[in-house]
């Protein structure tokens, strides 16, 4: 365990942060983490291209200003990945092939039926002296290599593989035993950002302790607390659960599809789904979840009317009076859906997503959701005034609220 | 208009952009403008927290190397707002009252009934010797700066006002009438990186004008070729055509989902599709795009056995004796949903996703792919060896990808 890191930076290699392909999100990952954990903001944050002069002499650069330094991307198996080979050159020393990576790297292929090309062992070639860390995510390891009086951590970029290592080798490795601070995210639907801080601000002069900090994933809004020690936050944390309420659906890592799967499984209850404006997303969120066959038993996305009429019983009368984005149709899918699958519960979302479509009483952005239970059966109306996709999650995001709701209190 | 710069640097100023709370997407629009206009590629990214001496620091240091730098955020009405200052440190001049913008402001001000306050003044300082050009969506102007042989162009950091001065102040002067590069993206199905890499590498001895570079995008792949002209492109592109040949799916923007949709519109087909491990995900892809109710009749997510059969009309026995993951069980879901909707064109999903599940014939990370169409009757098995999410995302792209093939050639 290092000793409190004074300086920390960040460098990104990889031309697709350049040519204007994607932002980089990994670095955001970094940042929550290293605050959360440390409570130590990054000083400075470079992005380089896949080019060995400017790799080389940007890790030159930060080694010499840095106490640690986060290195990412440039580590695969293509002839654009350099990042080894600029380390290796930084530090003056010479590449080695890393034994224990070739044979990790041949296991992985072998388990998977794979044959192993020159190009993935590219990837067990390491700077001389560097600490080597197996990357149980992917091929390409982790290696550390100490420049001067700075520590320079190498991590792949794909997202997945530099979350891994970031949460289960880097920080252990920064945060001492005393320097751990306590966090707690409370997940919130229903209250946008500006809504939310207004009313959580109040409780700030309360818990002059803890620092109140927010976190967008619309329609998700995400409040989090953080403090020193248990004493200073317990406090908060209770003060905004009564302040928020219902609003409240998660803490945590939990997610939104989790808490309604967890629910229809503790209830031993089972789920059927009739979707149109979200296209089957609300269904595809919830089958993330290992085991969802448990307790969804079907969607039927129903994106025309004839699906409508035929999947979830939906009367032609009532698309023809009342037009497909309506309470009427929502709540005759949510029941027609629950019958047609004889299950406990149905749930239907059908909307004007945009951006062609809407009416005037239903202009685009209009979503029915409806649920129909034991001794529930009821259709909310929501307007999010967004583009198609914010929509479409909004919408989704709404459904899955709802049933939360009514599960708890059916 | 400015001589063709060679090297272009960014520099983002603001602690939110160190804080875990954003991502720079500034700099991917700038990045994509820059490509497409100038054909050039940012040489480095370096974002800095408001503080004095690092925002100084950075753009001494950006200056010496850059011939030119774009420098956003920092220059709003607030404390943390330091970059004018900084920038007049860094070369060397004072700091001057703007005459021009604060008469802007107060008319801004006036024109929205709102009183202006001495710090909305402050974004009139500019340093001496700077060209200030008037930002006509917010208060903050921008100005041009001299250091050395490097031009700077400070810009505000607000995404509306940092987009509106880029497109119309910043790149008409970068961008000279011949000085336009070249770029094609390929995107390829059925290839991981390391294999479409080595496939590529052969002809890059062919094309030495071209640069290539690689991204990925599991399970699809990109291929990126970029020239100084169409004359050194073109080859390599038809080289790379003839190399991958159905492997590429679709080029630049387009999406495997549009490539899908077209192919289907341009025929005048529906779509029907039945997705079990896939859990909707098809559908939600599907769905993104405006006017899918066109082509896109329904999906059945039928995550079980009983909505195997109401849903997608897959008999029971077939069910019992060849398991719900078979290729028995895709071509009933396929054929059956196809008929049950009455469309042209029915596809189906079935697999085991993870990390249950699986048997010894079918291991987790098997899938089966079904398409039933006019004279198609085909289904295709598959295996990812990878976790849940990505066997599902790999298998929705799959059966996409499958769907494609056959609409092109039935």
């Amino acid at each position: 365990v290092y000793k409190r890191p004074v300086r920390i930076e960040t460098i990104c290699t990889g031309d697709e942060l350049l040519t204007g392909l994607t932002a980089d999100t990994n670095s955001v990952h970094f940042q929550n983490r290293l605050l959360e954990r440390l409570g130590v903001v990054v000083r400075r944050s470079t992005v380089v291209p896949d080019l060995r002069d400017d790799i080389t002499e940007v890790i030159r650069e930060v080694a010499a200003r840095a106490d640690v330094a986060l290195v990412s991307g440039g580590l695969g198996p293509t002839s654009d990945d350099l990042t080894a080979e600029c380390a290796a050159r930084a530090a003056g020393v010479e590449l080695v092939e890393h034994l224990g990576v070739v044979q990790y790297i041949r296991d992985r292929f072998q388990k998977r039926g794979l044959t192993v090309s020159a190009n993935n062992l590219r990837q067990a070639i390491v700077p001389a002296g560097a600490e080597v860390v197996i990357n149980t995510e992917g091929s390409a390891p982790m290696f550390i290599l100490k420049l001067g009086r700075c520590t320079l951590f190498f991590v792949p970029g794909v997202p997945r593989e530099y979350r891994h290592l970031v949460d289960t080798e880097v920080l252990p490795r920064l945060v001492g035993p005393k320097q751990r601070r306590v966090l707690c995210v409370l997940k919130v639907m229903g209250l946008f950002e500006s809504q939310l801080d207004a009313k959580v601000r109040p409780l700030y002069a309360s818990h002059p302790r803890v620092t109140f900090g927010y976190r967008t994933q619309a329609p998700e809004n995400h409040l989090k607390l953080l403090a020193d020690d248990e004493a200073a936050l317990a406090p908060a944390r209770a003060d905004c659960l009564a302040l928020l309420g219902d609003h409240v659906f998660a803490e945590g890592e939990q997610t939104l599809a989790e808490v309604v799967g967890s629910a229809l499984k503790a209830k031993g209850h089972r789920l059927a789904l009739a979707e149109s404006c979200t296209g089957g997303m609300v269904a595809a969120e919830l089958t993330k979840l290992p085991g969802a066959s448990g307790w969804l038993e079907s969607s039927a996305v129903t994106y025309t009317e004839s699906a409508k009429q035929r999947w979830a019983c939906v009367e032609a009368q009532a698309l023809e009076k009342h037009g497909a984005v309506s309470e009427v149709v929502a709540r005759q899918m949510a029941q027609g859906v629950r019958a047609a699958a004889g299950v406990e519960w149905g749930a239907s979302v059908t909307g004007f997503a945009g951006p062609g479509g809407g009416t005037e009483a239903n202009p685009v952005g209009t979503v029915y959701l409806g649920v129909s239970g034991p001794g529930v059966d009821v259709v909310e109306r929501q307007f999010w005034p967004f583009d198609r996709e914010r929509v479409r999650r909004a919408a989704a995001w709404g459904l899955m609220d709802l049933l939360r709701k009514k599960l708890r209190h059916d």
